[in-house]
């Protein structure tokens, strides 16, 4: 097969040719398992909020007109005429000349323009004083003011947060139509790798890789499916990939795609279906021996064996086409400015990514401290950065005590924010 | 009751000190689910990691005294002597001047001290051409050099991302010991409140806090309990406050608290149990209204009924509060610069929020927009907003285009960052 490195903005806009961003099935759920889930299409309210004009404050609902030239040494009187309660529509009618109380929340009783604050009247029996002359509409808030009927409420593709839950439960809608969660099989491969909790028997490792990239996979939105862990045998492979197509919307795979005499996995691929490989080995570090095929509707991505690897590339090109197969725009990293502790280089005519851990130094600045990767295996590098520092392909280096973009790959610590 | 305003740092304050920061109880859990769960205790690597001396890259393992000298136009010459393969202890031994093949991630063979990279070689028949030296350690990851046997893996308090995730699989911990998550029930007062999905009769409204709340419960790392939607009826809330507290471990509650007629829930809440009500109103704005109880070994929050007003108090009071009840350091908000479009002024006295909405403008400065609120009913606003600004209780106005400090109650919407 032939191999020919592709820049990393070649990849993704080949990734990005090769996939159909139209989502998955629609689901009908209720809108409190919601959280986190995207809408499906755009959400019109059905009716007007508030339904009703409500008053914002306790006090006497009156006509406007009946006020004017109230004053803290002149007050208008009025009539009380009844009493405006929350959760019903009143009775009571605001005549010329009268007044009905009313509290925060209840419907503006009929004949009223607007509402006096408790702390602006005096009662006298049912005499009421208004030492403050109000302006029509003032202290009311009109039916539909908040929302009106035929508004969107949420576009198509939103990600409901608490604000767009509260938002939909307001306008009493109870099931939510959302896009299906993407679901994405994890797959990992080599002859060295033994199930966590197993026994660890003579030059075998435990595997890191299906663990740390399903949790990436719910973090990013979509449902991790365990596919296993396979030998570096053809066959075997070809299997579980088979079967893993047809039960996810996407395969994820990890080892087994270096140039070593063992690396099966771009030949396997290429044997599943059409169009089959489309990238084969980027011009990155690390990541360089990345593999994506395209089969059928659906997409494998074959990521290095090496934990923080893979899991870098998994966040440089995984995670945005599951957000975009959930329906949604891919998240872009956090972004926070830092001080380099150490040159950093890059290899040469690759994009190279370091990772790195912020601290914040004694003057409260923030730096970028390199995570030593322990030769290539380390499996805690990740789990010791906070994020990444990205070098240009043709950037000479970074220099000691240069200002470098961290783009995060988790929420800050609270020790290096204020 | 006595009702004496407190500043919000003395609110806090008395939350600290009444509350038991001791986490709930503690569950052993598969590590496929343990995605965003807190670590109960440190723990402690019970294997070196790698477990052996492993080559990072495919080549030759050698003595390095072997090929001392060694030069492009000079080369050493080797006696192959076997092959090293991935997931088994070699049985071929490195003797002086032998070499055995090896691939990355394969056990070093007893006898050698370094790895010759393939590039630097040249295979004749069984003779093996090196034509540069190796140090001694060179290409070789020493058993326990990512982890060592009995190195703290994770701190107690750890939040599981992935890279956690991937560090304690490397471990082969299948079970992680994790505090339990918080339940907290949620319940909404107000006799205009009907639950989403049922009609709506003249005056009602449909309850927007228990969703809104119960998703910035789950947001949080809580569990929400739904405890249902009350009138203002002093013995119903009461009997539904007594059985939330049995079966929660924090109730949040929301309407109710203001200094209208009805407000029923101080009186409720000091009827439940001792301390009773700790906090009742807060000089900020909006929130004057909340009140905290403490009942035994557990707290209930009542915030306001407006839902952006309940929204805000549960980040700034409630969600440090379910965090530390998880074991684990509360969030603090991130945090953006941006200018303001337009002059704010505070509540007189009172520490004061103002909901923004982020917006780029042409010359790419990102500005702090003052959601409108619609009077102090809207239940969009959250929505609508992407944070909030603080202004001090003892500062004038923020200035338009004055810098300001933006807390993101959510992250950042792709179309202003860059």
């Amino acid at each position: 097969m032939f191999r020919k490195l592709v820049t990393l903005d070649e990849a993704r806009k080949i990734i990005r040719q090769r996939f159909s961003p139209e989502p998955l099935a629609i689901e009908e759920i209720p809108l409190s398992r919601a959280l986190s889930r995207v809408v499906s299409q755009d959400i019109v309210a059905t009716l007007d909020i508030p339904p009703f004009d409500r008053s914002t404050v306790d006090g006497y609902a009156v006509k406007a007109e009946d006020t004017f030239g109230a004053q803290e040494n002149k007050p208008v009187r009025l009539k009380i005429n009844g009493k405006a309660n929350v959760g019903e529509m009143p009775k009571a009618v605001v005549k010329p000349g009268t007044a009905v109380e009313t509290v925060t929340g209840a419907p503006i009783p009929q004949g009223a323009n607007a509402v006096v604050m408790l702390e602006d009247t005096e009662l006298e029996g049912d005499e009421l004083h208004v030492y403050s002359a109000a302006l029509s509409g003032e202290n009311i808030m009109k039916a539909g003011s908040d929302i009106r009927r035929g508004e969107t409420l949420l576009r198509r593709g939103s990600v409901l947060g608490s604000g767009e839950i509260g938002t939909l439960a307001a306008a009493g809608l109870l099931k939510i139509r959302v896009n299906a969660i993407p679901r994405v099989a994890v797959l990992s491969t080599g002859a060295e790798l033994v199930k966590p909790g197993r026994r660890l028997s003579a030059g075998k490792v435990y595997d890191t890789n299906a663990y740390s990239l399903g949790a990436a996979v719910a973090e990013s939105g979509g449902k991790p499916i365990y596919a296993g862990v396979l030998p570096d045998v053809a066959t075997q492979i070809q299997d579980a990939l088979t079967k893993a197509l047809r039960s996810a919307d996407l395969v994820v795979t990890s080892g087994g795609v270096s140039v070593g005499p063992k690396d099966l996995m771009p030949q396997v691929l290429d044997s599943l279906g059409k169009p089959g490989v489309i990238i084969h080995g980027i011009a990155i570090k690390p990541g360089k021996p990345v593999t994506v095929a395209s089969i059928g509707e659906k997409m494998v991505f074959s990521l290095p064996g090496h934990p923080a690897s893979a899991l870098l590339i998994f966040h440089l090109l995984v995670q945005p086409v599951i957000q975009t197969k959930a329906g949604r725009k891919p998240d872009l990293p956090l972004q926070l400015k830092a001080l380099a502790t150490m040159k950093m280089f890059p290899a040469k005519g690759r994009r190279t990514f370091i990772m790195v851990r912020l601290e914040m130094d004694a003057a409260k600045r923030l730096l970028a401290e390199p995570v030593p990767t322990g030769l290539s295996g380390a499996v805690t590098t990740v789990a010791r950065a906070d994020g990444y520092v990205e070098i240009a392909e043709n950037q000479q280096f970074i220099d000691a005590g240069e200002e470098v973009t961290v783009n995060l790959l988790k929420a800050p610590r609270p020790s290096y924010i204020e």
